[in-house]
């Protein structure tokens, strides 16, 4: 009986300490609100150095930026991480018409679609065949798309909550498009932008040719959702119009670019890694302020909120800006195989990758026993309306860490409002609003700080010991 | 032991019929989601009628708008209550400057507070005494405040997550400002903006004069938080400034306005009555479409989705588009007055007017048994990320209903861009996310249906018999 007591206190002690965390916690959440500088840092991001497409000089610049501010917070180590990357680039503003009869014209927004080759100097001007899908392409099939331009105008599915869920179901069209086509010898391909709502701006993207060799790729670009209504609509009174569309983008050299990467050393447990990131290059339309300068100065502010509260951590903290991840994830590449080569032990990682907007929770990637773990600590995260512990993926950046033990976590924003700007010009700072993104930062702090704390089932230590 | 298992069942039968509801919130939130009228009836509303502010034109044109819609819908009976409501006038634009040294001004953004006198028409000039908020007023007193203007910055505090708690701490100041000061012999009152951000947008906003006489009254303006860090700060290396302010608003006579009403009968239980509302009116300076075009469409919302998806109400749903929120609450007046000489019995009441952005909650003023009930629903709203159910108030104009046993509520939408908005030239329909809004309305609909199909702990039945 001598024990039983004892017994009783382990059974129902809980696996965190509530006053000491709440504090902790809270006092993370205060810093962020009252001192933070992740609005700051986006400002400049967004506002003095704009999109910042890998190979780009705005990429260069963020790199020099993020180095220097690094630099300042009195981190441990601070370093740039060398990767080639693709260069892409958009050159001429594109231009693009649905012509009803010759001679009767209607412009319509379109864009290329990141990594789609040029159209001749002269456009391209075809008959379009619309699908709703790739699976609807492979029915229709050979005979009927030879020199015709392929409209994907599958819409994003609306009811869906989590609007990401409708972007993977949409975004193959994008991704795969001109691919499909090409195969059944379309000339051309246009996308329905990938946007929730109806508006005149087309959402850029990555695209892939696979397999397809040089002299059979297509040209693909992506057209505002209403220039898609409109498209559809002229197509369903008249089959026979044509669709122009012109754009001079290329592919040059990879150039030499680096992820951005400072560090707290451990005090206990220094080899065992915590990793916090977001992407530093974005897409060239809008100044990339939440995808993914979001991320990118939110994972600066966990490492600066970490130590503005005093907290000394047990286990690495580290912050990595990747670059490259829109149209390449060579810096995630370049990251894990590095990490593997100098078996670096990372235990935990977690990505903001879905833009600025106040926090609602988190998805995890990871062993049952971390999961059941992370939703204990729910309510220390019910003050600040966290509520959403989910299974699910992590983010692309942090995704070729995974092994059996680590923990993967993406922090996961309200996402009503993400595909409005997605990949356009107006992925811009003023629709960023401070508050939103300082929460998010304090969100992840804290998550970060409860695993330093309490470790995985893969670490040295549980419980804080 | 022949009734141990139906004792059983009844134990552990939960207070909902999980299909069933499922399935009929499920088709609520689609229909909002793809078949939603809320946003077009918003800009409609907010850009071709714009700010609301009772007795103006644009109110009278917004009561006929819509009852127009009401009509439209099909609803067993719409009508107009009338109510006398205060009509109070901005006039030309405010003009205002700090004036460090004579001849040395410098212009800042003011706008005055609803029903503030004007100044004289050639305006007021007068050394200025900044105080953090009443209390700090009130410890000057007298003799020190003469023939001043008492400048109120109190700002609004950041840290707490729903940002509602921060305003209603911080408004004192622009409701008695004025009431308080001119105790003292001060001659004017400028109020820092309720804004958590910094930027060059005066807020309005309702104010009293209490119990002042006509004579001792003073007139009071907002001053953008930018300006107010200025004026602040000017103070700090000078408190021999002065502040120079003109407005020339005027309290017109009362006139003739209406609370807009609509309702779908009950087939069961008519008299029992369920109300779902906002309010029409709005200020003047932006066109009202979070403060409260969005609670409007969304009450009327309500009605049409429950229609939609081939719902039969048992109990009455009412929906209500209150007069006069802003500054008399004279339509709730007249609507609670109105009930209670009818003998109407309500048993529910939604109001929605935090803003048309994503749903989080609701906040619930009622007996224990009903809050438990409504408690045990909140795994049904868990697929649409509806996850606050908190006690706290319901909202400004279903309160007068309040008794012993009504259930009211307020809608709970993320709070964090609100202050951004409120009362200012940018609550407009741009800063509307259609998905947010019609999520809203989807989450209105969503427990009015199940208050109907339930009833509360004073309707004539429970559990849906």
């Amino acid at each position: 009986m001598k024990y039983l007591g004892l017994l009783l206190i382990l059974l129902v002690w809980p696996a965190w300490s509530q006053t000491d965390d709440r504090e902790q916690i809270n006092a993370i959440y205060s810093k962020s609100l009252t001192e933070g500088r992740a609005y700051n840092w986006l400002n400049y991001l967004s506002n003095q150095i704009g999109g910042r497409l890998s190979g780009s000089v705005q990429a260069e610049q963020a790199i020099e930026y993020a180095k220097l501010k690094m630099d300042s917070l009195g981190l441990d180590r601070v370093w740039l991480q060398p990767v080639m990357v693709p260069k892409w680039v958009r050159g001429a503003p594109e231009f693009a018409f649905i012509e009803s009869k010759p001679g009767i014209t209607n412009n319509v927004p379109i864009c290329a679609l990141g990594g789609s080759i040029s159209t001749p100097a002269g456009g391209i001007k075809a008959n379009v065949v619309e699908v709703g899908s790739l699976e609807e392409l492979e029915k229709i099939g050979l005979g009927k798309l030879e020199g015709k331009i392929v409209f994907f105008n599958g819409p994003m599915d609306p009811t869906n909550i989590d609007t990401s869920e409708s972007y993977s179901a949409a975004v193959g069209q994008r991704y795969s498009g001109a691919e499909e086509a090409a195969k059944y010898g379309a000339v051309g391909v246009i996308v329905r932008s990938m946007n929730l709502r109806l508006d005149d701006y087309p959402h850029t993207g990555a695209m892939s040719y696979g397999e397809t060799t040089l002299d059979n790729r297509i040209p693909a670009a992506a057209i505002s959702t209403n220039g898609a209504e409109l498209l559809s609509a002229t197509l369903q009174l008249n089959p026979e119009i044509k669709f122009y569309f012109k754009q001079n983008c290329r592919q040059l050299q990879d150039v030499q670019s680096y992820n951005v990467i400072g560090e707290i050393k451990g005090s206990t447990y220094p080899e065992e890694i915590i990793l916090v990131g977001g992407h530093l290059d974005s897409w060239d339309l809008g100044d990339g302020s939440h995808d993914d300068g979001a991320g990118c100065v939110q994972s600066m502010e966990v490492l600066r909120l970490l130590k503005l509260t005093g907290y000394k951590p047990k286990r690495t903290i580290r912050a990595v800006l990747f670059m490259n991840e829109e149209n390449g994830l060579k810096g995630a590449s370049a990251y894990a195989e590095s990490a593997l080569s100098k078996k670096e032990n990372h235990v935990f990682a977690l990505e903001s990758d879905s833009g600025g907007f106040t926090p609602r929770g988190f998805s995890f990637d990871c062993p049952e026993t971390d999961y059941a773990k992370v939703v204990s600590w729910k309510p220390l995260f019910e003050p600040y309306q966290i509520h959403l512990f989910e299974k699910g993926s992590s983010g692309a950046d942090i995704e070729p860490l995974k092994n059996d033990h680590i923990v993967l976590a993406g922090l996961y924003p309200d996402s009503q409002r993400y595909f409005d700007h997605h990949h356009t010009e107006i992925d811009t700072f003023e629709h960023v609003n401070r508050r939103e993104l300082e929460l998010g930062a304090a969100t992840m702090a804290s998550l970060v700080y409860l695993f330093d704390k309490y470790g995985t089932s893969s670490t040295n230590t549980e419980r804080g010991k």
